[in-house]
This record gives C-alpha cells, structure tokens and sequence, in this order.
C-alpha cells in the first residue's frame, strides 16, 4: 500500500497531465496561497515549462492598461491560443486601492474558455510579490498557455521586479506624457521592447509618438529597436498591429538565441533564491535555539556589539561538506 | 612588535576618536567603494552611534528638495548644530540622469564648516543603493553629527528602501499635486511624518494643503497625526516652522519609545543582511569548487532538474554546530 504522501503526489503528477482549467484555478490559488503543496506545485511544473511567451504590459496609472489587455486577450482568444493573465498591483500595502482599475471591463472576456484570469494584490508584502507572479506565471507555463500576459502599474522598483520574468515588455502611455516623462527616464525606457501610447484617439497623441521616439533616439543603441503604436483600445483599434509587433519582438528573441537565454537565467535566479530562503530558514531555526545567541543578538540591538562580528561567529559554525 | 594589520585597526580606532572632517571623508568613500577596510569601518562605527537625528527628505522631481535641504542646513547650522547630508539618486542605472536637479545650490553651504555633504549615485545596481547608504548614515552617525538628512527622490520602491533608515520622514510636493496624487497613494503617505508644500507662493498652494489634509484624514490614524506645512525654501520663508516640526517629531519619538525601537530594529536588520551575504559567499565557493553541482545547476537551467531539487541537496550538505 501507498503512503498517503506518494500517493498525493501521484495525483498532482496526473493534475499536471491532465491540465484542466479547474485544475489550474486550485494550483495557482495554492501557490499564491503558499501552502504545503506550493514546493511540491513548483517542482511539478518546473521541469514543464518553456513554451509560452511571457509578455508584460506596464505604464502609469490610468493609461487604459486594462482595457488594452481585454483587447488584445479577445484578438488572440479569437485566434485559438491559449492565454492567461496575471494582473499583478503592487499598490500600497497599508490602504489596499485599486490603481489597476476597474477589473469588471475584465468580464467581458468570461466568454472566452481559453482566457484565463488571475488577480494578485500586495497583501503588505510587496518583495514577495514578483515572486508570487514568477511562480504561477511557471504553474500556466506548464498548463501548456501559448501566451501569458502580466499586466502590472508602473509605480516603482516592483514593477521592475515584476517584468523581470516577462520576454516582452509593453510599455502603455497616454497622450501628453509631460511630467511624467521625468519618471519614465528612471528605468523603465530600457526594458521596454514595444512603447504604445493608448487613448490615440485624444490630442496630442503624435507629438507623444515623437517626444518618444526621440528618447529612444538618446538612449543606448540595442539589436532591437523598440517600435512605437497608437492604441485606442476603447475602440480596439490598433490592437492587431500591436499584436503583430509582439510577435515580430518574439521572433527576434528566439533568432537571437535571447529567448532561451532568458529561461535559463530565470531558471538559475529562482534556484538561487531557494537556495537563499533555504539557508536563511536553517539559520534562523538554529538561532531561534540557542540562549547564548539571543543574548548577542540583544546585544546588536542595543549597539553594544557590532553586527559584523557575531555574523562572523554564526559563520564559523556553519559547514558545508 | 604589533602586526601590521593590528596598527591598522588601531589607526582607525584613533580616526573614530579624533573625528576630523577629512576623516570622515575619507572613510565614506572607503564604504562607498567597497574597500577592504569597509567592514572594519562599520564595525567600529556599529558601536559609537545612536545619537543623530536621521531625517530623510523625499518627493517628486522638481520640488525643490534641493533648495528646501539647504536652507534647512544653513539654520541648523547657524544653531550650532554639526550636519551631514547624503543626496541620493536612484536615477536610471543606465541613463544616469541627474534627478537630484543643481547641486550647484549645495555651494553656499560651503562656508558652514559644520555641513557635511555627501553624494550617492547608483552605479547601475538599486539594490545597493539603500545598503550604502545606511552604511554611510552610520558612519556620519558614529562622528557625532547631531543631524543627518538623507535627501532622496520619489520614484520608486528604493525611495522606500534608502528612506528606512530614517526617524522622521518629510514628504516634499508643490502646488497642483493633480495627475501626481494617484501614485503619492502607492506607499508613501503611511511613511511621511511631515508634508511640506513648497514653492508655496505658486497658486494653488492652499488647495493642495487642503487635499492633502483630506488624504490624511482617509487614512489608518496614528499616534503622530502628520503636519502640513507650506514653504518656500527660495525665499527662506517656512523654514523655522519645519525645522520646528521636525524637533517636534523628534521629541514624540523619544518619549513613546520609537526613537529606541526603530535603532534597535535596525541594526538587527544590518545584522541580518550580513549573516545572509556570508552564507551567500560560503555556498557560491562551495558550488563553484564542485562539478557535479556546476552539472546539476545546467540541468535546473536547460529545464530538466527543477530548481527545489537541486537547493535541497545542497542544503543537506550544509551544517550547523
């Protein structure tokens, strides 16, 4: 007879055959989640994943991004492509607003069996969040998703961390971009592969086209050069085209040999951090046990001793053979 | 004879006595570059610190803050009060762009023997950026200054990262926050102790006091119920009464116990930090020195080993004692 723990296991080794939308509803709710089987998920999936193309969408506040990702999920629903969403808002973690806006335009797409849609809020951990996403971005992966999109705000490192684990980076603007062009400088102009100003359909949206394509001008030369659309996603309109260009973005990634690259660094960054959260649990478990320990600790707190000199101790205990 | 190496740590024991501005100087450059001697360094600064008054001063770019931080300097500086200030810029690591604005204006500080200013760039890693300059803030701290600000910018979770370090936080904005509000909300509100509406001869000035008024009041109450104040730091008006507010704060803090809590808990958090980069450096020359593990690390990135796998190995060659 089977212990009861193989025989668990057994039955996500099937889930993961079997991959039926039900299904994967229960696994990323249990990884978001964290659960006991949250490892065990990941493992599962792990060794599955590398077919879909991972695309970001990002921009600040009020750019239309929802609207745009409804648009562009329907074109490729139409199309017979399996997609999944992640809306990730990492928007603070004291007041819990809502700067993805209004998600019911999402509803729209309910219609759509192959569309997926998973929203992740902050719950007051925003460093956990980009994992979180990298995590059930690995659990669609390995449902066989032919597209994922991440739709995140632009309002910090986060956003950063966030898209880290996409292929191609959208960068959604609207008409006008003035003040907020300052902040656009910090960052977030170098990872974008595809810049699209939505709402084209109001003023000014081609001196917008042209203040951006003279900041891409300045910066650094790359292989690909960052195309710029006009959206109007309200009335889906320049949504093929956008389409179009991620694809053109995905072929290059796959002839530049980027595409692979990318997973295997990926594979490698979330070895490591298991690795890192390992070591810190072991730590922290033979701290948390010994007396002489928590009365050092006491010490650093109150400044009496250096924090350099008793992690130099801790150090020397530990060995790795 | 004394070893050369024990001279050393004694010469910087001696520097930590004397606290000569040239000294000083040169050991936060030392901790900014990374040197050998920068554990030292902070270890005998770990020690001598608690009494600075850290104030960080945040907002968007194009505020003022820089103006805004001399002024407040040159008054403190007249009381008699020793300064330092550390300006960081978590500008685009590539682009490196100079948010901070002229630094230029920092000049007529210059003439004050009893300001210390210090400049802190990225150099392409963020992450760094909030490290260095709790380091830097404690090396001021362990030299005796009475106050040390910390001037940063408002665009990103390293605004939140580098501004932990300090006891009272100052929000600096301008009149017609308008279109900026929405991302004010992402964060930053819960951590600002103080609001500042410079450039407060601009219309609009009371409008924006009065929503931001109105966003105070929404949010989760506190203990310190946050003032807003109105300057303009260009013609030294406003001034005193920040600064007044500041000592204010100051003062709250000592008497509920915060003041103690928030040194206590950071320097647990640099002890933490350490420990964790040792245990980092110990597992990569470990791995690196052992083929078979170099082999399963190119299975986790290639897809075929998932990554839990491989660090649970590993973790199980690792001991404590």
């Amino acid at each position: 007879m089977k212990s009861r723990e193989a025989e668990k296991l057994e039955d996500l080794s099937k889930i993961f055959e079997e991959k039926s939308d039900v299904a994967l509803g229960k696994l990323v709710k249990e990884v978001e989640n964290q659960t006991g089987r949250r490892v065990e998920i990941l493992k599962q999936s792990a060794t599955r994943v590398g077919k879909a193309h991972i695309i970001g969408i990002t921009g600040p506040p009020g750019g239309g991004k929802s609207t745009l990702v409804s648009k562009i999920c329907k074109e490729l629903a139409k199309e017979g492509l399996q997609i999944a969403v992640v809306c990730v808002d990492p928007t603070s973690p004291f007041t819990h607003g809502a700067l993805l806006g209004d998600r019911v335009r999402m509803l729209e797409l309910a219609k759509f069996p192959n569309v997926f849609i998973k929203s992740l809020a902050t719950r007051g951990n925003l460093g956990g969040l980009a994992a979180s996403t990298a995590e059930i971005v690995q659990v669609f992966d390995a449902f066989d998703r032919d597209i994922i999109i991440i739709e995140t705000v632009g309002v910090g490192q986060v956003e950063f961390d966030v898209l880290e684990v996409a292929d191609t980076v959208v960068l959604v603007n609207v008409p006008g971009l003035g003040d907020s062009m300052q902040t656009l400088k910090a960052g977030i102009m170098e990872i974008a592969d595809i810049f699209v100003i939505n709402q084209a359909d109001r003023p000014g949206a081609d001196e917008s086209v042209k203040d951006l394509r003279m900041m891409i001008n300045e910066s650094q030369p790359k292989d690909w050069k960052p195309p710029i659309l006009k959206t109007t996603a309200t009335l889906e309109e320049g949504i093929t085209e956008l389409i179009l260009q991620i694809e053109e973005h995905k072929k290059y990634l796959q002839q530049s040999g980027k595409f692979k690259e990318i997973r295997e660094s990926r594979n490698l960054k979330m070895f490591k951090e298991q690795l890192a959260s390992r070591f810190s649990e072991m730590v922290e478990s033979y701290i948390s046990a010994d007396e002489s320990i928590q009365q050092d600790i006491e010490q650093v707190k109150r400044g009496t001793l250096d924090p350099f000199t008793l992690a130099e101790k801790i150090g020397e205990k530990v060995t790795i053979k």
